[in-house]
């Protein structure tokens, strides 16, 4: 950020009166430009034991598979967002259900809620944003292709609760590691 | 948002290709700005059946009462800001525990999470946000001085569950209905 999206004048980088954060402030009009994370929302599709992902059509991972989610939009609840997503991605129709997992991704600045979402029926296919869309059982999980830790972490809840027989809300936070290689620290809030 | 912040130059509201929503787009540059809701992240901290409120000494709803809660920073986990917060607002350590909370505030594009949070100790007291900081029982609670919708909300299901033992995650929507008065709908996702 260079420029104030107020008034047009440079913007410096200052800790404000009454905080205690550098910030993108203005000192042409006063404006305080706060940066915050982002929620990423999306679903869990389910049909008898197995569940729906995308391969992705864009980047970052393209090619790599996922479940359906994107960031929550403004005037939107997080489950209308989940649902909207699922549509989009998927061509899929689901019944958001309870919250399933809750990550933060403070590396990035995410916040990533997944939802459980029986599909209403088996008519999907690819949307814009993806490649390729099936339903995956369990043994089929193409654990070394999926985009993102935060999707590897829930499936591996997911499929944890699914032979129990117990499905409950799993939160906690991704760290990446320091270094060019793709290597997370998960830590669960049991 | 009037310029764009990268460059400085006038930005417009369109729709940029591939999208299916309007943002501001700069012509010069090439940037889309894209606006999102934002988390607030906070606790409900606990004293032998009692929680701890905060009486506001900022806008909005000043000399209301509400929970420690704020905006999640950028690189925090949804448990630190709610820490945070506590500290900040209350001057009080919490072990944070459970997400207890989620409600989505579309008319205002904001996120609330609410965990609950056991007091480590006694030792609090008001911080500069804050007129005023207590403990409170059930039949104590100013239910018509708290500062915002999603606190009754919250703080309703609260004194259910703990009536009956079984504490849950609750979940929903609120939204504001138009007028002057401050008129709201709750949906509950049970």
């Amino acid at each position: 950020m260079n420029y104030c999206s107020q008034c047009g004048n440079s913007v410096e980088i200052k800790v404000p009166e009454g905080d205690n954060r550098e910030r993108h402030v203005c000192d042409s009009c006063g404006t305080i430009h706060y940066q915050n994370p982002n929620v990423v929302t999306g679903c869990i599709p389910e049909w008898e034991g197995k569940i729906l992902l995308c391969r992705r059509a864009i980047e970052p991972r393209k090619g790599y598979w996922t479940l359906p989610a994107g960031f929550l939009e403004n005037g939107e609840s997080t489950q209308e967002g989940a649902l909207r997503e699922t549509l989009e991605e998927a061509n899929a129709r689901v019944a958001v259900g309870p919250l399933y997992s809750l990550f933060s991704l403070p590396s990035i600045s995410q916040v990533y809620m997944l939802f459980r979402g029986p599909l209403l029926d088996l008519d999907f296919s690819p949307g814009e944003e993806s490649l390729e869309v099936r339903l995956f059982e369990e043994a089929e999980i193409p654990w070394d292709e999926l985009a993102f830790q935060v999707i590897v972490e829930t499936l591996k809840c997911y499929f944890q609760d699914q032979r129990s027989g117990e499905f409950r809300l799993h939160s906690g936070v991704i760290e990446r590691l320091p270094g060019e290689q793709r290597r997370y620290r998960t830590t669960l809030h049991e």
